[in-house]
Order: C-alpha cells, then structure tokens, then sequence
C-alpha cells in the first residue's frame, strides 16, 4: 500500500515579504518522513481570504493530509479559520469546548480574557480540536485539513500532538555520503547506480567548502534492506567519500 | 499601474524530505520586494517531470514572472530544463552560445569538458541565457519564467544579474515597531488603526523573549508619506513599544 500523502499551506505576508524566514514546513518536512506521511509539496500564500480558501479546496483535495500553518491569533489579519471554514462548507463560531481551554489556560494565569482572546475559540462545526500546551488558544483538524499556528513553538507542540495520530506508512529511509569532488564528475557512475537500484532514489548536492567543490550522494528508500545495498554500492562507486 | 506579480517554484526532493532547510526562496522575496515585483507564492515541489511541467505552466500562466530554483546541474536528476522546454513547448538541445560559454570557462582553469558537463548546455530554443559567474553554467529565461540553480551563492549570483533588466513597479516599504506585550492585548487597537489607513496593511508577530511575550507590528505600503502616517499613528497607539 502506498504512503499517504500531504502537502503543506504556510499562511502569512510576513514570509512573501521576506521579512521572515519560514521554518514550519521543514520541521514538519522532517517529522513526515519519520512517520512516513510523503509530503508532496509546499506552498506559501498571502493573508487573502479567496487565496486561502482556493489554496484550502485544491490541496486537501489533492492529498491525503493538508497541514496549514499561520493565521489563528487574535489579531484582524487572523483569517485562516473563516477560508477553512468557508473551503469545507462548515459553520464558524465561538464553540462551547475551545471557549472552556482558554478560560481555564487564562484563569489559571491571572491573565483576562478579552473579547481579542475569544476570537481564538471560533472553531469550525465538526472540527476536532488540536491541544496547545504552550499557549492555550487550539488548532484544529477539519476533515483532512489540520490548521496550525504559525509561531514556530506552537507549531511544534501542535504536530507533536498531533502526528501520532495520524496513520502514517512506511518512514523513508535515507544515507548520506560526501565526496570531495564537483558534481559533474560523478554524474554518470550516480545515473548508472540510479538505474541499478530502481526502487530507490539517489539525489546530489553540490557545495563549496573552503574553496573545495563538493557533493553530498544521498540514497533514499523504504525497505531497509534495499537502502543498505544502494549505500554500499554508493561507497563501492566512490572509494574516496566518507 | 499595479505592481509585476510573481511566483518562486522550489524544485528538489530534499527540501520535501526535511534534508535541506530551503532559503533560496527567503533570498528572492527580498529582493523582489526592493524592486516593486509582488510575490504572490512560493511552492516547492519534488524532482518529478510531469509536477515540474504541470507547475510551471500553471504558475507563469498567472504570474507577471515565474522564478525556480534547482535542478540544471549535471546529474541524472536535473530535469528542471526538460520541463519548463515541455512547458512551453519549445526544443531542447546543446545550444553553441551555451556551451562556449562553458568550455571557456572550464579551459580557464584546466577542468576538463565532460558529456555530464556539456549537459548544462542544453538551453531551450528561444531562450535568453542567464549569466553564473560563480561556476560558468548558465541559467535561462524562456517567456516569463527564469530558470536557476539552486546552490544558494550561484542562485544569488543569478538573481543580481537578472533582477536589474526586470521592469519593477513601486517597492514594497515597511516600518517595524516591538512591544513587549501579547498580541491579544493589541489586537483591538491594530483593527483601528488597519481600518484607519486602508492603503497600509498592518501585520502582528508574536514571539516570546526570555519568557516574555512580545509583538512586532508590521507597517506596509508603497506609498512613503502615507507609510510614515501609518507609522506615526501606529507609535502614537503603541508608546510604551520600540
């Protein structure tokens, strides 16, 4: 059977102004591949309500999972909820069970609970919630869409609770090995070991160090068995490598 | 007249695996944002020649210019100049200006000519080259999509020669002001002052700080008098920040 597939929707100006540099969807990238959940494409829009919505349709359309990230605070600029919402067809309000979380996570810190704060326990009808241990103020799954903050802290706590789950598949495999040597010099012994193992994928990465060129040989796979075989071809076709 | 769109096309499987943390794309968006060229996505999507296809006939369809990154290196699984050629349904081959290009650089400095080199000559007809003072391997523009590597000191390389023969419009500007409290606590203000001044967009960014929550508020525009309003109301509405 194979992995279920997923795709990522960051959410937020800040990262298509440049102001911030996104890191959400690599952290995910990695948990994915660990739960083996292939993750089959990234993609960042702008706090616009039709852009989301549209976003929202096509990718949890097209793939098992579509996890967002960005877009639930408390602030005017917060409307991931409303296009989710609005994308599966779902009434939005303030719900009873998200409304209870943040008065106690409020109460128990002496913190007031503003009309700013309620904002946050609008949750689509039929969503199931996603725990925030950090700051209170929940995600939440709405058919397979999972709606995460954009603070990276939170976003990590989010997908620690909720990963497991999710029924994942087989986790991809994969081995590193470095050559000091530029990328075209090995080009045609890495298509010749790509055609020899099939059932894995062999990916290079040029890099400079110190002046020297280099390349990062990468064999991918599920079956552990397979991958050992590709690795030790891999070190067999370059002696020098480590 | 409204500002060029545009949108960044990530191409390789180790940004969708968690390998590699992607910054190409964070690089781009600042640069775009100084020259008056709106970046209206980003997507990143894996080494496979029909997505590569289907993406970059959909995102130059409906975008002013189109910007990947990765892919037209030596090795077997650099398909990205097969695939904008698809695309855009012109012919790919070694093209002469390509590949004097490279063997002047590779005779330069005593590195020998290989097929898997000659292989970053194939240049889709039609195409204008762009200039890689780094390792001699040009990148290309075909319509309105610019095709790059994805080494992040010859991408960057690229983009310097490139962004300059680009008609921009108006640069994005924006002002910065930090307050050392929860984004709920500023959330009814920030909608006042964002219905105040509707040419501006105002964004909030949580963070926590040594324990602390704090907030950056985000002023946008194009226009540099109205920005400095926005800013002065946004100080004005904020006095304890910095």
């Amino acid at each position: 059977m194979p992995n279920p597939t997923a795709a990522i929707l960051i959410i937020g100006d800040e990262i298509l102004t440049g102001r911030t540099r996104e890191g959400n969807a690599h952290f995910l990238a990695g948990e994915l591949v660990k739960v083996g959940i292939d993750l089959r494409q990234i993609r960042v829009i702008s706090d616009d309500h039709a852009t989301i919505v549209a976003a929202v349709r096509e990718l949890s359309a097209g793939h098992d999972h579509l996890f967002t990230s960005g877009g639930i605070g408390p602030t005017h600029d917060d409307i991931t909820a409303d296009a989710v919402a609005e994308a599966f067809g779902a009434a939005l309000d303030v719900r009873e069970d998200a409304r209870e979380i943040l008065a106690a996570h409020y109460a128990a810190r002496g913190t007031e609970f503003t009309p700013a704060r309620l904002r946050m326990a609008r949750i689509p009808d039929g969503a199931r919630l996603i725990d925030n241990p950090v700051s209170g103020a929940p995600g939440f799954s709405l058919g397979n869409c999972h709606v995460m903050a954009g603070v990276p802290n939170i976003f990590q706590a989010m997908v620690a609770g909720l990963l497991p789950g999710l029924t994942g598949g087989q986790p991809l495999l994969s081995r590193n090995w470095m050559v000091m040597v530029p990328e075209a010099s090995i080009a045609d012994a890495l298509r010749a070991l790509a055609e020899a193992h099939p059932a894995l994928g062999f990916g290079s990465y040029p890099f400079v160090q110190e002046g020297h060129y280099g390349t990062n040989l990468v064999v991918r796979g599920t079956d552990a068995v397979a991958l050992e075989a590709g690795y030790a071809a891999l070190q067999a076709a370059f002696p020098e490598g480590k």
